[in-house]
Parts: structure tokens; C-alpha cells; sequence
């Protein structure tokens, strides 16, 4: 563990141990430059590499106006850069020559990281799928029979991931009430949200080709967390045979900081036992799981603390399922976690599983009670992790407020 | 109607009435240019443009490596350049400044003509719904309660939508046969084709807005021939909850080249009835469909018709339903229609309809029977539409052969 040089970093959840990456947009002319956050500054990679002589072999993957470069370039070159910003902000001797690109980040105005390849939601959370399928299928098993035998998912919209930040606009659609013959039209009326953890992929696999297990760290850069907004109305009426669509497309909000894998080493923990036996393809010697602990924030009350650690299916085994076919993995491909829910009833990372399917609102502090989002409402996903020798390891945040439809 | 000055042209389905897009490889440094088709020729629109003085108002537009540029550039500027290219290779006066750009398209090497966007698949054909309900789920109503309310559709992967010709490598998952009780893994035994019209976006949306049903004309280019390869093993044992993943994901194949909708005014037809009425965001002042005639070879031997204008959904109502939510369009989004797939027996557009589930093998000119893909087979996908006096307008051809996995 290191000290840093910047007052307050030691102790905060940026500290000289997280060094996140994400783009800040700069100047009169909004220029996007890549940055770090230490403590409560900001760091601005891109003039502090330009300028030179601190960091001028690293101009090239920082030049550009979003993370994709530096995601392109591959584990050497990630591990190398992460050495050298720590070594920036830690050591003394660069102090003079970094000290003038630390900016407030509280004044920053930053948006989104990466541009986004494919995005993939899968469906991790044993708990979520078992309340998810209580909810909307009373009928039936409450976990498909496929669910403990592969880690169920399918391709969102990427055009539609937006900053943190970004205003989220109330869908309208088709929905069909439980008794009702025919479907209605207009804006959602289950508005929801869906706390989430994704994987930044860097370094692309070939067509044809699968990529194993244990070789998460290989293509994954970070994390970056993940609110996908939902309408559950239009998610119900649709989504048979073809899966969610129109419920989910409308906006899905990333972070703005995406945090290296190598900062979240101490949060590794191992893979529960899964039963039965998964096959070959999603075996790993080492797997492990993270200990990641979000918390959902609506308009100040902390509603829910779902726990990373208790998904079922391991993002190694995510990476593994998504490949098994030969399906190639591009620089900026995203792929969440689906929603994480823990098993006690504060744990639930949806406001569909908080209201279970809105039958029993829940109060806010200030008295308000709440089943699904009303406009105007604000959430908030944020989250840390175990770092080392005590410290925190903040995972960045991400925010959004509804807003009325057309 | 207008004669061109290219032997062989007027009475080719890629006459001066189609002047279709793509982007071919040339040279050693296989240098993408942007290209068009007459005849039995291509015509490098890079190199005439750049060379001047034909058309060197168009040399930004037309000088990037895919047609993404020219998707960007909007309606007016697509307009002003096809009547340009009309004149260019109709009108004699511009022969000697265009031949030397003209070479065979036969030694052409055609590559992906646009960088894919987002991939959507629709499910728009009415008997192509029936066949699968009545496969998959014999003891279900034979479409789903939603089908006649809304085009259902879902996202596909768009990082493995690859060029015409690119080798379809089989994949690999995890499938559970009807009887079994526990799923097996290995290569998909059920792998098959799905014949589609995909529309590409050239004129963005912004998000939180809707897109119309009657301006499709303001959004989509064109279309291009798909051909969306899936492993119904896969698939069947996959898709509950979330719809089709891995089945579909490994590839998706696309026709080098893109059809200006501008060529096929003349196959527009009024769009069936619809009952039950549709709602208002569906509808369309003057609906119309198109009447591709698609024609899917096996080894040489045409083993289906798909008759686009027998789809239920309309292009104009799938990017209205894509949009009602407020998602947002961008250059180089792709939709697809969904298997083609006619009510006659010989018009059905997979292979899992024409072999009704792999219960019923058809046969190949050369005395050999399939139910599903074999390795080493090669399927091509081509079509045409009704053009101006008699011409054809052909819809280019998208091709692959399947090759074992690893």
C-alpha cells in the first residue's frame, strides 16, 4: 500500500489504490480527455501525457477522446500505465509536474467512458431470478430448468448506454394488464430500476474461437456499474418468445468511472459451490467471484445494499458462456451482471423484488412511499469493495432522474 | 427508364435502375472503396470521385472505407448522388471519365459494407410464427397472444454480423433433447439459415423521441439480403426467459450489397389488411410493403422461394415499434425482417420449417437429403424485385459455407 501526495486520498475511496479511468469533457470546446479521479481531484491524463516529459509513451492510448484506445491496448500496457500512476501520484518527486493537471472532480463534467460494442445482460443473481420468476410466473418452477446449467442472457441496445447523468425519459409502449382482454397504450407504469455490475471487455477474441473461464483477465479491463432501467409493463406483454426488448431498450446508465480489474484483487473471493456440475467450458482451476457492495439510493434513502458476492454464475463463466460459440468479443463490448439481489429483503436490487411486483409499497425517509418510479425521481447506484490493508475501493456511481414522455 | 452505355447493363438485374452500394477491397494494400454495380461490372466510386471532375462534390461522402459516411449524409445527399450516378453511367458524354474506373465485379473482393450499428431481428412473417409456434410449442396457441399487436423483435449481436462469403464456422453450446433429462454439450446438430430483408439506418434519432411510421424513408438507406444462421439446439434449450443467444450469436451474414430504397419504388405494394387494428404509433397514412422474391440455394439446388410481401409487419411499422420507446437510431443500425417464409411449402425460409422440425428430410438436385446444415455446405440467399418497364432490380446475394468447429 501506498501514500499519496494528494491530501485526503489516502483515506478516501479513491485512494492512490482504485485509480479509475473515465473521460472528462474539458475547456470552452468540451474537449473529452481521459482522466483519473484521486482523492476528490481529477487528474487529467491527457494533457498531463501530452505536455510530457511525465508519461509521454503513454500519449498515443490517452490521445483519444474516450477510453476505447487505451481498452485496445491490452493487459502489458494496462498493468504498465496503472504502475505509472501510481507511481505519479504517490511519489513526491513528480509532484511539481502532476500537481497543475488536479482539477476538483466535483466540478468535472464527465460522460461516457467508452463507446460500447455489443452490451450483454445475463441473469446472474439466484435470488433475482427466484423472485423474478415468483412474480411474474406463479405458475411455474420459480428457476427455469435451464438456469443452473448455463448462465442465462441476451444482447441489449448499445445505443441507447448512456452517461450517468444522462436524463432518463419515461417510455411509452404496449402493456396488457393481468386480467385485462385487450392491451393498452401509453406511458409505463412500472417504471423500474436494475442494479447491476458490467465488464469492460479490452482485448477482442477472433471469430470462431472460445475463450476460457480462467481467461477473464486476459480480455476484461474493469467494471463499471450499470442501472438497466426497465418498464415492466412493456417487458411483460412482450417478452414471449423472444425475450425483453422495447422494456429494456429506451436507456441503460453506466458509470462514469470504470475501475481496473487490478485494483479489485483483494475483493476476490472464492465461487461458491455450484450444484450440479457445470461442464467443462465453465470450469476454471481458480474461480472466483468479487465482493462488491452497491447501494441503491432514491431521492436520499438508501433503499436496498445488494451484495455482489452472491451471484451464482462468475463473470469468468459469463465470458466463457458468450464465447462457447465462437462468438468474437470486440474492444467495448459490455457485459453486466444482470441484476443483483442478495437473499434478505433489504438485498433486492429491483424495484420490482422491493414492491414484490408493486403489491407492497416502500417508504422513503421523507414518508413518501414508493412501487415503481414516479417522475422526478432520482436514483442513485454507487458501491466499494475491500482494498488493501483496510482501505475502501470505491466503485464510482451512477445517477439518473425520470422524466416525463412526450 | 434509361439506357446505359455499359454493354450488357439494360438487360441485367443490375441495370441504371438499381446502382446498388458496396465497398470492395482493392488493390495489394486492399484499400476499401466505396463501390457501385452495373452489369457485370463494378465501378469504384473512390477513385472517380477523388480523380475528378465527375463528382468531386461528392469525394467526402464516398471517400471513406465503408458506406457509413454516405449513411450519415441523409436523404438529400443520397438523392443528389444516385441521380448523379445515373447520369454518369447513362449518358455518354461521361463515358470516357468513368470507363477507366470500371472493372469485373467477378474478380471484385467485397467486404462488410457498413459498420453495424445495432442489430435488431423482427419476427414479421405470419406463417413463419405459425410453423415455429406449431414446432416448438405444439401444445400453444400456434402465434403468441402479442403477435398481431406488436412486431416482436429482439436485439442480435451485431460485433458477428460478417461480410458475404466469410466462413460459417458451426458452433458449439449446451442443447437438451426433447426426452432427455439432463442437457449435453457439443457441435449444434440443428444448424440452420434464416432468410431475411435487413434495412439499414442512415439518418439517426435522437433519444426520448419517436420515429414514425410513415418516415421510414427519412431514416432507412436501403436494404441488404441477410442471412441469420442459427443453431435451433441451441436455441430451444437457451431461450426462456430471455429469447435467442448463443443460437443466433455466432454469426450473422449479410449481402455485399446495399439496395437503395430509391430502386425499389416500383415493388412497393399496399400493405395487407391488418385485424386486429394496430395502434395509432403503428399506423401509416400510405402503408406499404415490398415485393422481393427471394430465392435460397443449397449446393446448387433452390430449395425455397420466400416472397417478402407476404410479411405481416411493414419496414415503416418495425422502425416505428423499434422507436415507440424512445430509443434512439444510429447510422449503420440494421433491422431485420425475420425468416421470410410464404404459406406454400416451397416457400418457407429455414430449414427447421422446411424439414418440419427435422422430421421430414428434403431432397437436393443431387439425390442427397438434408434436414439440417451438413459441413462443407454452402447456402446463398439472392433475390429481385419489380423494376421500372419490365426490368428486374436485383438485391445482390449474401453466401456462406459451413465449416466444423474446433
Amino acid at each position: 500500500m501506498t501514500t499519496s501526495w494528494v491530501i485526503g486520498a489516502d483515506t478516501s475511496d479513491y485512494s492512490s489504490s482504485v485509480l479509475p479511468y473515465g473521460v472528462a469533457l474539458v475547456g470552452p470546446s468540451a474537449e473529452p480527455h481521459v482522466v483519473t479521479r484521486i482523492g476528490d481531484s481529477m487528474l487529467d491524463l491527457h494533457t498531463l501525457t501530452e505536455s510530457g516529459p511525465v508519461g509521454s509513451d503513454f500519449t498515443d492510448v490517452l490521445a483519444a477522446g474516450s477510453l476505447n484506445a487505451l481498452l485496445a491496448s491490452g493487459r502489458p500496457t494496462w498493468t504498465r500505465l496503472r504502475a505509472a500512476l501510481t507511481s505519479w501520484v504517490t511519489d513526491p518527486a513528480h509532484r511539481p509536474q502532476v500537481e497543475e493537471h488536479l482539477s476538483p472532480v466535483a466540478g468535472a463534467t464527465l460522460t461516457l467512458p467508452f463507446e460500447v460494442a455489443d452490451y450483454v445482460d445475463f441473469y446472474s443473481s439466484e435470488q433475482h431470478a427466484k423472485n423474478v420468476g415468483q412474480i411474474f410466473r406463479p405458475d411455474s418452477p420459480s428457476l427455469p430448468d435451464n438456469w443452473k446449467h448455463l448462465p442465462i442472457g441476451y444482447h441489449g441496445r448499445s445505443g441507447t448506454v448512456v452517461a450517468s447523468g444522462t436524463p432518463i425519459v419515461r417510455p411509452t409502449g404496449q402493456r396488457k394488464p393481468r386480467n385485462a382482454t385487450e392491451p393498452t397504450f401509453g406511458p409505463s407504469q412500472r417504471l423500474d430500476i436494475e442494479a447491476e455490475v458490467g465488464f469492460v471487455v479490452g482485448t477482442p477474441s477472433q471469430l470462431g474461437t472460445q475463450v476460457p473461464a480462467g481467461a477473464l483477465t486476459d480480455h476484461v479491463f474493469g467494471t463499471v456499474l450499470v442501472n438497466d432501467w426497465s418498464a415492466r409493463d412493456l417487458q411483460a406483454w412482450e417478452y414471449v418468445p423472444l425475450g425483453p426488448f422495447l422494456g429494456k431498450s429506451f436507456a441503460t446508465s453506466i458509470a462514469a468511472w470504470v475501475i481496473p480489474l487490478d485494483a479489485l484483487t483483494e475483493a476476490r473471493r472464492p465461487l461458491p459451490v455450484q450444484d450440479p456440475a457445470v461442464f467443462d467450458y465453465l470450469r476454471d482451476d481458480d474461480p472466483w467471484c468479487l465482493d462488491l457492495r452497491l447501494s441503491v439510493d432514491l431521492n436520499g434513502t438508501v433503499v436496498s445494499e445488494p451484495p455482489f458476492a452472491t451471484q451464482y454464475w462468475s463473470p469468468g463463466q459469463q465470458l466463457a458462456h458468450l464465447t462457447v460459440n465462437g462468438a468474437s468479443l470486440r474492444t467495448g463490448d459490455l457485459f453486466a451482471s444482470g441484476t443483483v439481489t442478495g437473499p434478505q429483503r433489504h438485498q433486492r436490487g429491483s424495484f420490482l423484488e422491493l414492491s414484490w411486483g408493486g403489491r407492497e409499497p416502500f417508504t422513503l425517509d421523507d414518508g413518501s412511499q414508493r412501487t415503481f418510479l414516479e417522475d422526478g425521481d432520482t436514483v442513485t447506484i454507487s458501491g466499494w469493495a475491500p482494498g488493501p490493508a483496510g482501505r475502501r475501493i470505491g466503485l464510482g456511481a451512477v445517477t439518473g432522474t425520470v422524466v416525463g414522455g412526450p
